[in-house]
């Protein structure tokens, strides 16, 4: 074990001291998971992450997805690395035993999969999209779309897409265009034939797996031929690549094209597309359009979709906080290694010490761990929220509590995860100076990489407007109310340790004024005040979720110190000190603009710029 | 005009109604200086760069400098712009006559050259760091030297390069181990035989200019052979790739190679090279050393060079304010093009609005909008009080205050247009959603260039110790009171004007906050807490100047407004209150850990990472 990918302490910690996965077996659906299933999966989650995915991490940004023709190419190290990942059991992990999973916490397989992140995020991506896919299909999907198309993605020999977006409609979902038309059933069901273009599908093409499966919206157009403007026409399809049996057709390459690949920044490994359907190149049953096959009833294709962005959003903080968390591995290898000037007072012919000894390389390490660790515990938390929320048919209050909090939660967990993981990111670069802005250092890649962060799966903006617009105000801001008193028993808990008593009246501080602002959002939810701060708002309530639960940490820390490596408990209480007292403050900067300026935005014409 | 690079409204605002550049015509110095230079000046600056520069700005990116044997190879088009520039005079501009100068100020020469960084900064480079190495020699360099060294640099036909740093040796100048050996004496002066390795040499080598002047530091040995430590023994040295007259050897190839080219993240038509000196490659007067010749005092190399970095230094903030700048520029039309979403409460079947139109990407391009003209403000201000403060022999009283401020705010206009010019360059990426993560819009390009900028010429770090540690503490803080007399005048005019009164109460208690925390370091100056906390007290400072500048702006636009477009106005008061309402509350959020936890980095144990 190498501790470059996520510090396997650290990791324990969250898992075992902090969050206490191993209850989670009382649930019945969790009966068999025990430390030891826990530390075999880590260990070889650990063990194949380094030797198939890091090891071709810069190869996979330096040789990119090429189009050959109508295939798109990717390197052969990710084959190898995904046919690894297949082969270990690893795509089945959250899933039932039932569809040939392990049936493992969602908590327990982020655990995991951060590992695979860390190392490579744009190979991780693929079995990410394709575990996303096989999710929705066996919650939604009909007994024989499971059997056709998500239990080979299970496997690991189908993989899966996510289609979306289209060039004119990326944010705004409700302008899409895509057309399914009626094409009667057969064997996987009610069949329609789509034609449209869908940009920015990750996974779109490539040639490592057996088949792709596209879950793909689109509009059904109604008796008029128009398509109904909104989201309510939305509906969702299962489009593979190549037809599969009991559908008719089945061996026949399907309609879909790639018209292009995008050429990105970062996260160059996953080949990303802009897809034709139904562009006739293809003709299964001698007929133009691409077959796909309705999942749900006809309109229900966005709330279905949403169902499964919010795992996705997860991911997406998941990922954030894994390469936010190798960029401090690096950093901290890289201060403690590199030599550079002396202490003050220091005689000019003394030996010059490590940059990690210097208070400004330490403000820099230190804001990057609080970033890294803190996006990893957030998103890790979330994951064991909707482990809970889900595994019982029959919901108790303490479910619905979970779920409550889950759904204000996970706005924060993409956004703020991805948001100040990506500041980790940037740290790096500035702690390996120059070197750290060449491509000989991994830094910069990590950089680029984990910029898509804060752009795909809902823009920062896009989260904000949920956060306050929606989850924020739902049922008379119950959910925030029940974090509230989580926060409240945390700062109780910290008033008795002398340590940590002033850090905890620094939370308490926070979360009087973030308390305060959303009370006022809360009682008028319509208030355009509350939307145009909406960005600085989830700022603000993100920034006390942290700060809570990184003193809840170093607390958790302490009452275990014994059984803990000393080194990790005074980084949680280094931590929790350095969060309170520099990263708290920011708060009301985030929050005096609701008061001075409220509706500065909305009022102001677009011609001032 | 296209307006593309830098909005020629805002430049003239800046110029004339702001700074009133034209008073400078007072000083005999700058008699020549008129509107119709000027306005002549900026068109031919416009153009060229739009010609010459832009048009090559992704090309330089993707075919970078190579090493061609012993030679390094640049894009054929970055010859042709820089002869272009040469040929227009524009590397004299900031020369006095009598060296074949236009004899310009500093501040027209930044707003001419601004044009040419927003448009290709990697090009930019090659002139920027030629007229910074023939400014050197002609201040400090002998007759001799000028003639053969920095003449032709003005002419555009050598290029210069600055060679400080070393692989062991990057902000720690004082471990610098080039060694420097007197070598007799010829036409030149003084001459030495240098060997050591020197690190991060931009225009290190190139094909574009007919010869390239290197500035070195090195030590000279002392009679025991060995090298002084600390910065002490550092010595400056010119160093000719092709050594010419009235030296010896003229013609010959000097011993000076290229050990390898650094592969950067961004900034890439910018050859940045590891270059061995004294390896023996080459033999001048058939002995092995690279021949350089002594600019100025045995010791003095590092005074020397800092007198020059603190224009370099200017030159980065520049350099970070016109790529945000651009990056603004880009992101307006981006958000005035792209239509997405509805305004609220609009019905489905409306026609989606541009994204310009939405309450928060306003607020991102407000930001952004904020920190770019802010950027440039804050460093043309600075090459403003420059050129007042050197343009007389004889200092009166006026000239000392400017020199002061000038050496207060050097550090802020490097830190705070590189720190927060790069958040421009990011909001332009996250404008332009999953197309601005993709290498077919420049706004990726223009962040991966803007990021080198907090790096270079002396890390944020770096920066925050010179300001807090040196600039501030200076004369018990006389520069700073200085500077809050101007603040002070600001906030007095702002409670006359009905829209802006709030804005300056808003920067009054910014002001006050600031002011109260920089006394207590004033007064004690040795205090760890205040290095501790360096960087945010930078930031801290950094905003208050830059909130009043921008109301200082706007109230000047106001008070202007018959004679400025109607937009202008407009625009520089929402700057202002979006800076005073959105920004300066961060203030107390810097501020706030040199009270709860002052000295929480130095006490910190490395292990805790």
């Amino acid at each position: 074990m190498t501790d470059a990918l996520i510090r396997r302490s650290d990791l324990d910690f969250l898992l075992l001291d902090w969050l206490g996965v191993e209850r989670l077996a009382e649930l019945p659906a969790f009966a068999e998971l025990n430390r030891e299933t826990l530390t075999a999966l880590l260990d070889l989650s650990d063990s194949l992450a380094t030797r198939h995915f890091l090891s071709h991490y810069k190869a996979g940004d330096q040789s990119e997805p090429r189009l050959d023709g109508e295939s798109v190419r990717i390197l052969p190290a990710i084959h190898t690395a995904l046919k690894a990942y297949a082969e270990a059991g690893l795509f089945g992990q959250s899933f039932a035993t039932e569809h040939g999973g392990l049936q493992l916490p969602l908590t327990v397989a982020a655990a995991s999969f951060a590992h695979f992140l860390s190392a490579n995020i744009a190979t991780a991506a693929y079995p990410m999209l394709t575990v996303a896919n096989a999710r929705l299909l066996t919650r939604f999907g009909s007994p024989e779309l499971i059997a056709a198309l998500a239990l080979p993605q299970i496997e690991g020999r189908f993989f899966g897409t996510m289609c979306l977006s289209e060039p004119q409609a990326g944010s705004s979902l409700a302008d899409i265009t895509t057309r399914a038309v009626a094409d009667g059933a057969d064997g996987l069901g009610a069949r329609y034939r789509l034609s449209g273009n869908k940009m920015w599908i990750s996974g779109g093409d490539q040639d490592a797996s057996e088949n792709i499966c596209h879950l793909v919206l689109a509009k059904i157009p109604g008796p008029d031929g128009k398509l109904v403007p909104g989201t309510a026409g939305i509906s969702l399809f299962a489009v593979p690549k190549v037809l599969v049996a009991p559908g008719d057709f089945a061996g026949s390459r399907n309609d879909v094209t790639v018209a292009g690949l995008n050429h990105k920044m970062g996260y160059r490994g996953t080949a990303n597309c802009l897809l034709n359907f139904g562009e006739g190149r293809h003709r299964p049953g001698d007929a133009a359009g691409a077959v796909g096959y309705l999942v749900g009833a006809p309109g229900q294709g966005l709330a279905i979709m949403f169902m499964m962005m919010n795992e996705a959003r997860l991911q997406v903080g998941l990922g954030a906080a894994a390469l936010a968390y190798r960029s401090h591995r690096l950093s901290v290898t890289y201060a403690m290694e590199r030599a550079q000037g002396r202490p003050r007072g220091a005689a000019a012919d003394t030996r010059p010490v490590p940059i990690a000894r210097h208070a400004d390389v330490k403000r820099l390490l230190l804001a990057q761990k609080s970033y890294a660790e803190g996006a990893l515990a957030l998103v890790l938390f979330c994951f064991h929220l909707a482990d809970r929320a889900e595994a019982r048919e029959d919901k108790t209050e303490e479910d619905k509590t979970a779920q409550a909090l889950l759904d204000l939660l996970t706005p924060i967990a993409k956004t703020w995860s991805s948001e100040w993981g990506l500041v980790a990111s940037d740290i790096a670069i500035q702690i390996h100076g120059g070197y750290g802005y060449t491509r000989d250092f991994d830094v910069e890649q990590l950089y680029r990489d984990n910029r898509l962060n804060p752009i795909h799966e809902g823009t920062t903006g896009i989260q904000a407007r949920d956060f306050v617009g929606r989850k924020l105000v739902r049922d008379k801001g119950i959910a925030f109310a029940a974090l509230l008193q989580q926060i409240d028993a945390t700062q109780a808990r910290a008033a008795a340790s002398p340590t940590l008593a002033e850090a905890g009246r620094m939370l308490g501080m926070a979360r009087a004024a973030v308390a305060e602002l959303v009370e006022s959002v809360v009682a008028d939810p319509a208030a355009t005040a509350a939307l145009d701060n909406a960005t600085a708002l989830l700022s603000a309530c993100g920034h006390l979720v942290v700060g809570w639960m990184t003193l809840d940490q170093a607390l958790t820390a302490q009452q275990r110190a014994d059984q803990l490596p000393a080194e990790l408990v005074a980084g949680k209480v280094a931590a929790a000190r350095y969060f309170t007292a520099h990263e708290l403050p920011k708060i009301p900067g985030w929050l005096a603009p609701s008061r001075s300026a409220p509706q500065l935005f909305s009022e102001l014409s677009a011609e001032v710029f």
